[in-house]
């Protein structure tokens, strides 16, 4: 449904209605939502035009003490509590997917506008969530869904909505920011910071969705959508995660002058014709250390924008946590209790340009090739010639001893994915080539 | 007039509705806003859920050939042109105060919503224009006013609605940072580096807007205004520009580890007894080379800020230009002709704190003090009295000797203005010191 379908929305309830919510969650972000409506709630009645009032929380486990928190708001039918006449809002913060959905479009469909934090929902189930908002004309708001309280959700929907944005980079996975910045200044392995970021909470129990990239590739989704005007869900971004990074990466990314970030690139491509595509994928890169997101350190994030007229925007800060989520949430909570007190709606899902997803191996970029040769005579020109069979050049190679033949380090100018596959393919059944220690990608 | 008071607006014309649009101005700006009106008008449709169309362009000399424009639309009757009833939507890109605020005015008065980019008039009329608008129950938006396509009016406004932001820190001036980026990398001067801006078209031919500070002051009175809730004017906002700033003073800035840049600040103050107030000040000050702010180079422009939820979040892009400005304004009219084609409103201005304006005398910062003294015994026991007289505490003390006395420069733990400022009253008169050469605040 493009934004065209969206026609008709609700009239406000009036200048100094109070706005019913409901809070779905009370986790680390459902509890310091819940405490900063009351600390905050002069100021957010002022910046609405009328008090927001919560009227219900739901939680999973009804016996677990709360201090601080009204019980008789308390229940564990999330279901009923959206859809009850006196609840105007729903803020989710749940998290997981299928449960969310289920409760997310009840309250769409019983006319709730609905805030959420949910990456994966988002990106799973933009279709036929953004479809039932427009059906009932409410807000489907979710800022906090990327990098927390840094403002990219809003600035790709609305600042940049006049703007052609061509390329979205950024880190927006802190807990393998963290782990990779740590391998980079400490000389650790994975393994010792991936422990390391457990012990501190940065990491889950099960730290899957960071490590393997799936956080991150939930972000890319969301945030190709928002800039393509494209349905890009989850499945369509092609994501690797950062466990098989070893000491001996780091130690070669210092050796190219660069670091080595997980990153979520969202591009427009446009073939020789002129047809454009849409590309978002997921994946550790080399960063010069010279461009700005080398820099960002610890649990950050950045997000890098291109666009055609405004250029490259930077957008960095706190990606994570309870209260830079709860700011973002909030945020949401103030535009969309505005809409509800005095009528209108915010810009929905727009999907008009229909772009068709770009196969991975049609992507460009450039390559850091780490490998273990024999050190003989003419190795070399054979290693070249099947870069070059292939119609990927070389910029820069180096070879060093080493006690059992030679280590080759390659790194590209920009090649398709898809001709780099096979060249390395192609590498792995040359005798001469003993080990392909590693390919990592670069970018910036 | 607070949010609260913004009850009723206009409803939508209905999807598919055309949106008439005047535009104002036909400079560097206008004319890249015209552009592309016209190469990007089906993204702009389906953004907005119906046309644009441009129906009518004020310009200040009709006689001048403008190659490529309908010339049919052209008039010089702004004033005629805003009351048209097939104008919905006007953008304003005249620049100057008087006579855009008459044809604002008189645009919000009619009923129709304003996109500008013009700094100076929302600093100096934002009270006026923003009741015409409440009036009128359209939107007047100004993305474009601060920092161009940086998005910072956008998410002080919107996504950082549900937060408490307690700083505001911006490198807001292109031209000032392209001279003082270029004294500091390349040892020359002020007027060097002016003639060179001036040459390049950064600077134009009357620099004081720039240099003085007014420009940086007038957006210094934005971000404030937004930021804290408080109607903040560019004459609220304390104000020094670049003129004194020497090869000598880059040279103690270098030796401080630091560079010099001219900062925008927006503060929260906070007395002993929780008494909230604003500052909002603009000068050049000391910037250690480890803040981000430090490495803003050239013609860019960087904007911090720091809220209660949501952290340090930092804001970076090109901050002025055809093309990133027009990205801003248009970014304004999508989001604008969206609520006429739809109904509904943006926030408009929010007042509702009403905080007290500070007394620049209250402002805390640290102070670099250089100055020229007497080569003998006792000297720096006297001038370190001087300071502690005063309440104002030394962090640290260099003193190097001279063909004629002694250099000792001073860098101060944070004290209040009023009190350094009577510390280099004392310091003048005493007999020992032979000139303060400069005192440079330190911020960052």
């Amino acid at each position: 449904m493009t934004e065209t379908a969206q026609a008709a929305f609700k009239p406000g309830k009036g200048a100094g209605s109070t706005v019913g919510v409901a809070l779905l969650g009370m986790g680390t972000v459902g509890a310091e939502v819940l405490r900063l409506l009351g600390e905050r709630s002069d100021e957010f009645t002022a910046r609405i035009g009328g008090p927001l009032e919560v009227r219900g929380i739901a939680v999973g486990d009804l016996s677990k003490p709360r201090p601080g928190v009204d019980r008789d708001l308390l229940t564990d039918d999330a279901l009923g509590l959206v859809k009850r006449d006196d609840i105007d809002l729903v803020i989710e913060v749940i998290g997981g997917i299928d449960y969310p959905r289920q409760v997310v479009l009840a309250a769409l469909r019983a006319g709730k506008s609905v805030v959420t934090a949910n990456k994966a929902l988002i990106a799973a189930h933009a279709d036929d969530l953004a479809a039932a908002a427009d059906e009932s004309g409410v807000d489907l708001f979710f800022e906090a869904a990327v990098a927390a309280a840094i403002p990219v959700v809003g600035p790709l929907r609305r600042s940049l909505a006049g703007d052609k944005v061509n390329q979205v980079m950024g880190i927006v996975n802190g807990t393998t920011n963290f782990i990779l910045d740590a391998m980079y200044h400490r000389g650790a392995s994975y393994e010792e910071m991936l422990a390391e970021a457990t012990e501190l909470g940065y990491a889950e129990a099960d730290p899957s969705a960071d490590v393997d990239g799936y956080d991150a590739a939930s972000k890319a989704a969301i945030l190709a959508s928002l800039a393509f005007h494209t349905r890009v869900s989850g499945e369509n971004v092609h994501t690797e995660g950062i466990r098989d990074i070893s000491v001996e990466d780091i130690d070669a990314a210092k050796a190219a002058n660069s670091t080595i970030k997980l990153l979520a690139i969202c591009e427009r491509l446009v073939d020789d014709e002129g047809k454009e595509s849409v590309s978002a994928r997921v994946y550790p890169a080399l960063v010069p250390t010279s461009h700005p997101l080398a820099s960002v350190s610890e649990s950050y994030n950045a997000v890098f924008v291109e666009a055609e007229s405004a250029g490259r925007l930077m957008f960095y800060g706190n990606g994570a946590g309870g209260g830079p989520t709860a700011s973002a949430v909030l945020g949401d909570v103030v535009a969309v209790a505005r809409n509800i007190v005095h009528g209108g709606r915010g810009p929905g899902e727009s999907t008009y340009a229909e772009l068709p997803i770009a196969d991975f191996g049609d992507v460009s970029t450039r390559y850091h090739v780490d490998m273990q040769v024999d050190d003989r005579t003419g190795v070399l020109a054979e290693v070249a010639s099947v870069f070059a069979e292939q119609g990927v050049s070389l910029k820069t190679v180096r070879q060093e001893e080493l006690r059992d033949g030679a280590r080759l380090v390659v790194i590209t100018h920009s090649a398709r994915e898809a001709d780099l596959e096979n060249t390395v393919d192609k590498l792995k059944q040359l005798d001469a080539v003993m080990a392909i220690n590693s390919v990592i990608r670069m970018e910036g």
